[in-house]
C-alpha cells in the first residue's frame, strides 16, 4: 500500500447508499474522496442533498467517465442496475477500478442475468471479470479484483447466516427458507407510495414472496459455497443445481436493518454443539461477525451503521434456526464495498470501519 | 336474545387488552358495561389510566367475586395467566359466564396445562368444561359454552392461516414453520427494559424461537381441526400426534398487529387453484376473514383496530407460504372475546364489531 | 330529519381524508354512501386503494357533477385546493350540497384568497355563500349553510384552543404564538421525498415558520370571534386587526396527529381558576371537547381516530400556555366535516362520531 | 499533552449516556479506557448490556472511589443526580479529574440546587470548583477544570440557540419561549410505563410545562452570558435577574434527539441581516455549530449520533424564531463531554468526534 492516499470517487451519491459511502468514507485514513457525481441532483451542494453533511463543501457533479478517470483510481457505483453496466465499462476501459453496489456484476453468466433482470447485459464480457464482494466468502480472489461486484443486502445476510452449515455439511439437503425482514431503507430515496412513512409506520407487510430477483442470486452463491467444498472431496458437483432458497421478503416500520431468520434441516443425528463449532470456526478469526451466546438474540438496532453481522442459532431435533442481522446500508451495501476495497489494497480489512453501533 | 342489554364487567381493565375491550364493548348495542376492576389501578377513573377515555365517568374497582357477580352476567378476564384460574372459578360458581382472555383455560388437560405453565391448575375440573374461543373453528361449541378461554393471539393468526389447508387434506405432512411478527404491546403494559421505546425502535429481533408456550397451544388447535377431518375418514387418528409447528416469534417496531409467515408442504401435484379454492371455501361465508387476490399482499395496518384476518397466499413447486395478518389486540384478543360472546347469545357475530380499519 | 338516509358521495377518495370520511361513514346510521370518486385511481376498486377495506365493493369511478348530482343530496370533495372550487359550484348549481375538506373556500373575501392561494378565485360569488365549518364556533350558521368550508387541521386545533381566552377576554392582546407539531399525514398522500419512512423517522423538524397560508386562516377565525365578543359591546371593533397568530409548523415523526402549545399573554392579575372556567364554560357541553384536569396533559395518541379535541392549560405569571390535541384526519379534516353534517341536518353533532379511540 | 493515552473511566456505564460514551471514547486516539462501572448490572459483560458492544471483552465492575483512582485519570460520571455528588467528592479527593454528566455540579450557589433539587448538596465546596461544561460559552475556564459539569440536554440546546442573540444585543428583553422536542431516550433507560414503545408512538404529549428543572438552569446559563457582555459596557448588572425563560418541553415519538423551537423579540428596527450577521459571528470558527442558510430547516435526523448543533432562524417584524437542533445523548451529553476533555487535556476539540451522521 502506497503512502498516498487512494483518490475514489462515488458515482450516484445522492442516494442512501451514496450517502453511506460518504460517511463512512469519511472516517477512511488512507482515502480521499476526490468528486461525487449525481444525475438528477447534480449541481446541488451535498448538504442540500443530506442534512447531515451541512457543513462539507462538496458539490454533486454530473458523472463523465473520462472526468472520473483523471480525478480518481477507484470508483464506487452506486447507480440503479441498467444504469451501472455502462459507467463500469467506461471507468474499466479507462483503468479505474470499479466497485459496483448495483445488481449489474452479480452474475458471471450473461444468460442468467439477461433472464433475471430482463435484458440482456450491454458489456458481457465484464461478467467474466468482476468478483463477488463478499470477503467473509471470497476473499482470495477480491484481492486482485479490478472489478468488484458488491452482493444485495439480502443476500449478504443470508449467505453468512446460511454458509457455514452448508460448508461443514451439516445439513440434510442444501434448502433453506429465508424469511428476511428489511427496513424501508431498502427500497431506496425514490419517492413511491410504498415507502411514505404513513403507509409504513404500523405496517408489516410480505412482497415478493418466493419472487424475488435476490433468490437467484442468493442460490449462485451458496452453490459456489458448495462447489469449494465438492472440490474438497465432500459432495459432487451436482449439489449445485440442488441449492434452493425459498426466500420470502417482508417490509418492516424502520428506517434500517435486515433481520434474516434462515430454517435448515440438519442431518440425523447433528446436535447442537456441532453447530455451534461450525460457526465458531467460521467466524471466531473474522472481525465483523459474531455470533452471539446461547440464550441471547441478534436485533438490528445493535449493527445499525455498522459493517457487522450478528448471528444466533438455535436447534431443535432436526431444525435449525439462525437469525443472522445486518445494517442494509452498512454490510448489505456501502461499508462492505469499502472492506472490499480494503482486501483489494492489501489493508487491514478493518480500516475505517471500526465504529460501534449508537445504542439507542 | 333479549330485549334487555346484557351486563358484563372487565376484569383487569387497566392492561392494553382491557382498554381494548372497553373501546368495542362501548359500540356494542346490546350490552351494558356495568363495572370494570383492575388490582394496582383500583381507585382511579378510566381517563386517568387511558388517556382516550377522559370523557368516561366510570372508576376501576378492586375486583370480588361476589360484586361482580351482582352487577354483571358475562365477565371477561383480562388478566395474567395464574391470575385467572381463581377469578374464573369463583365468577362460575356463582354463575357468570367467563370469557378468558389469559392461558388459564386453553387446554382441556391438566397436565398439559401444568407441563406448560410450570404450575399445577388451581381447579382443573373447570378445563374440562372451557371451549376454545376461535369461533370460525369451533362455533358450534361456543354456543353453549359458559367458560370460553379465548386463544393467544399468535394462536388465531397461526390457526386461521393453516387450518383450510390441513382440512382440505393438500399438504404432504402437518408440519408448519410459523414465521411470526408481533408489535410491542403483545408484551403487555407492565414496565420492562425490552418494552422501552428506544429499544424497540429500529430493532426486529427474535425471541423464545421454537420454545414459545404458544407453539403447544398451536399444535392443539391444528390437532383439532386434523381429529374433525379424521372423523371423516380422511386421515387416520395418528394425525393428532403429528402435528408440529416450529414456531419463531419475533418483536416488531410497531405497536400493534401480528403478521404470521406460514410455511407448508403440499401433496405432489396440488396446485394454486385447488389451494385458492380452500381458502375461499373456509372463509367467503365468513365475515371477518378475507382471502386478498393473487398479487396482493396483506399488511398489519390494513387490519389494525378491527376484527380482521386479512390473508394471502403464494404457492411455487410444492411450497405455499401463506401470510396471515390481525390485530393482536383485536382479532388476536379483545373483539374476538365479544364475537365468541356474540356466538354464546346467538346475536350475528358481527355485532358491534363492524368497524373498519383506519388508514392510515 | 326523514327517515330516508341521505345520499352522499365523495369526491377525491383516494387520498387519506377520503379512506377516513370513508370509515367514518360507514359507521353512520343515518347516511348511504352512493359513489365514490377519483381522478387517477378511478376504475380501481376500493380495497385495491386502501387494504382495510379490502372487504369493500364498491368502485372509484370519474367525477363528473352531473352523474354525482344524480345520485347524491351532500358531496364530500376531498381534493386539493383549486381543483374543488369547480367541482363546488357545478355541484352546487345542481342543487347538491357541498362539504368542501379544501382550502377552496374558507375565505369570504376573494381577493384575500387571491393573495394567499397566488391565483384568483374561480368562482368568487361562491365565498359569501360558504360558511366555515367549526360547529364548535359556528354552529348557528351551519344550520342553513349548503356550502361549508371545513378549516384545515392546523386551524381547528388553534382555534379551539385559542379562542375561550380570547372570548373571555382574558388576554393582554390577542396575539398568539401557535408552536405546532403534526402527523406526516398531514402532508397528503402524494409521492414525495419528504413524506418517505426513512426522512421522517427520527427527524423532527420545522417548516414554512412564520409563512404557511394557514396563519391568515387562523387570524380570520379569530377575528371573527373577537368581532362576536365585540358586538358584545366588550372590545371595540379595531380588535380584529389586531389579531396575531405566530404560525411555526413542524413535521413530527408520527402518522397522524397535531399538537399545538399555544402560548399567550393575560391581563394583569388574571389567575388560572378564571382561566380554567373560561374554558369549562366555553367547552362542558361540547361533546368532542374536552379539558383535562390540572396536572394531565394531552397527547395526540388518545385523540387518534376520533372526533375529539383534548385540551390541557398551565398558568404562570402572566403567561398561559395551552396544548390542543386532535387528529388531522379526523377532528382537523374528516369527522369534523361530518359533524358539520349532522349540525346541517339537525341531528345530534355525535351521530355515527362516538367511536372512541384505540389505545394504543 | 502526554504521548501516553490518559486513562479514563466510565462510571454508570449502564445507561443510554453510558452507552454513548464508550461509542465515541471507543474512537478517540488519545484515550484508553480502564475501567468501566455500574450498580445494578455489575458482573455483566458489556456485551450482554449493550446488544452494539457484543464484541468487547470490558465487564461492569461495581464503583469503588479508590479503586477508579487506581486505575484512571479522568473519570465520567453518568449517574443519577444526587448519586453523582458522593462520587465526584470521593474521586476529587484522590485527585481524578471529574467530568459530571448529571445535575449535581451544575449550579454554583449550593441553596439554588437545594432549591431545584430539593435536598442539600452534601459537598457544597465542590460546587464553587465546578466549570459548566458548555466549550462554544465557557471555553477558557475548561481548559483548568478539574470538575465539569455537563449542562442538560435541553439548556445545551436552547443555550447555544439563544446566546448571539442576547450577546449582540438585538433582543428587547431577555425573555424566550422555549418550545423544546425531545426524544424518548431523554427519559433514560428506566423501565417506566410512560417510556413505553406503545404508550410512545403515536403520541406527541407536553409535560412539566414551564414547571421543569432545566428551566433554572438555562437561565442561570444566559445570565452569565448577559453578564459577561454587561461586563463590557453593554447592559447593566441589573440584566442578570430580567433573564426569563418560559420553558415547555414535549415528549416526540424518536429516540434520539432534541428540536428546541425558540420565539425572542428583537429590538425594533433589527433586520434579519444582522441577526444572522451576530449568529455566523458567533459560530462560524466553531467546529460543531451549523447555522443554515436562508429556506432550509434543521432536523433531528441529521445531527443523530453527532457532537454537532444545527440552527436555523426566521425573522417576521419584531418576532425571531431559532430552530436549534442536537443529538440529546451526544452534543446534549456524552460526546459533549469528550469535548470538554478535549478542551481540558489542551487537544483539539474535534478530536475523536468527527462522526458524519447517519442518514437516514
Amino acid at each position: 500500500m502506497s503512502s498516498h492516499p487512494v483518490a475514489v470517487t462515488v458515482v450516484g451519491a445522492s442516494g442512501y447508499t451514496g450517502a453511506e459511502l460518504l460517511r463512512h468514507l469519511a472516517h477512511h485514513p488512507h482515502i480521499e474522496l476526490s468528486a461525487v457525481y449525481a444525475h438528477s441532483k447534480a449541481g446541488l451542494a451535498l448538504g442540500e442533498v443530506f442534512p447531515a453533511l451541512s457543513h462539507s463543501e462538496l458539490t454533486l457533479e454530473r458523472f463523465d467517465a473520462q472526468h472520473a478517470s483523471e480525478r480518481a483510481q477507484v470508483a464506487f457505483l452506486a447507480l440503479p442496475h441498467g444504469a451501472a453496466q455502462g459507467a463500469a465499462n467506461a471507468l474499466r476501459a479507462r483503468g479505474v477500478t470499479v466497485i459496483d453496489l448495483s445488481a449489474d456484476h452479480r452474475f458471471n453468466d450473461p444468460a442468467q442475468y439477461a433472464d433475471i433482470y430482463g435484458a440482456p447485459h450491454q458489456h458481457p464480457e465484464r461478467l467474466k471479470e468482476s468478483v463477488y464482494g463478499l470477503p467473509e466468502l471470497f476473499r482470495d480472489q477480491l484481492r486482485s479484483a479490478d472489478l468488484i461486484a458488491c452482493p444485495g443486502c439480502y443476500p449478504t445476510s443470508v449467505a453468512l447466516g446460511v454458509s457455514p452449515a452448508f460448508k461443514a455439511g451439516l445439513t440434510a439437503n442444501y434448502e433453506v427458507i429465508a424469511d428476511c425482514k428489511s427496513g424501508v431503507s431498502g427500497a431506496g430515496r425514490g419517492a413511491k407510495e410504498l415507502s411514505l412513512y404513513a403507509e409504513r409506520a404500523e405496517a408489516m407487510q410480505g412482497y415478493a414472496t418466493l419472487n424475488h430477483r435476490h433468490a437467484p442470486e442468493m442460490e449462485a452463491t451458496l452453490g459456489r459455497i458448495i462447489a469449494q467444498r465438492a472440490g474438497q472431496g465432500g459432495y459432487d458437483q451436482r449439489a449445485r443445481g440442488e441449492v434452493k432458497v425459498h426466500f420470502s421478503p417482508h417490509l418492516t416500520p424502520m428506517s434500517r436493518g435486515i433481520l434474516s431468520t434462515l430454517y435448515l434441516r440438519l442431518k440425523p443425528g447433528v446436535e447442537e454443539r456441532e453447530v455451534r463449532e461450525a460457526y465458531h470456526s467460521a467466524y471466531d478469526d473474522e472481525p465483523f461477525v459474531t455470533l452471539l451466546p446461547p440464550g441471547r438474540h441478534v436485533t438490528t438496532l445493535a449493527v445499525r451503521g455498522t459493517n457487522r453481522c450478528h448471528l444466533d442459532l438455535t436447534v431443535q431435533g432436526d431444525m435449525l434456526v439462525v437469525h443472522s442481522a445486518i445494517d442494509n446500508l452498512g454490510k448489505g451495501a456501502a461499508s462492505q464495498a469499502i472492506q472490499c476495497l480494503n482486501a483489494r489494497l492489501g489493508l487491514p480489512e478493518t480500516t475505517g470501519l471500526q465504529a460501534i453501533g449508537m445504542y439507542p
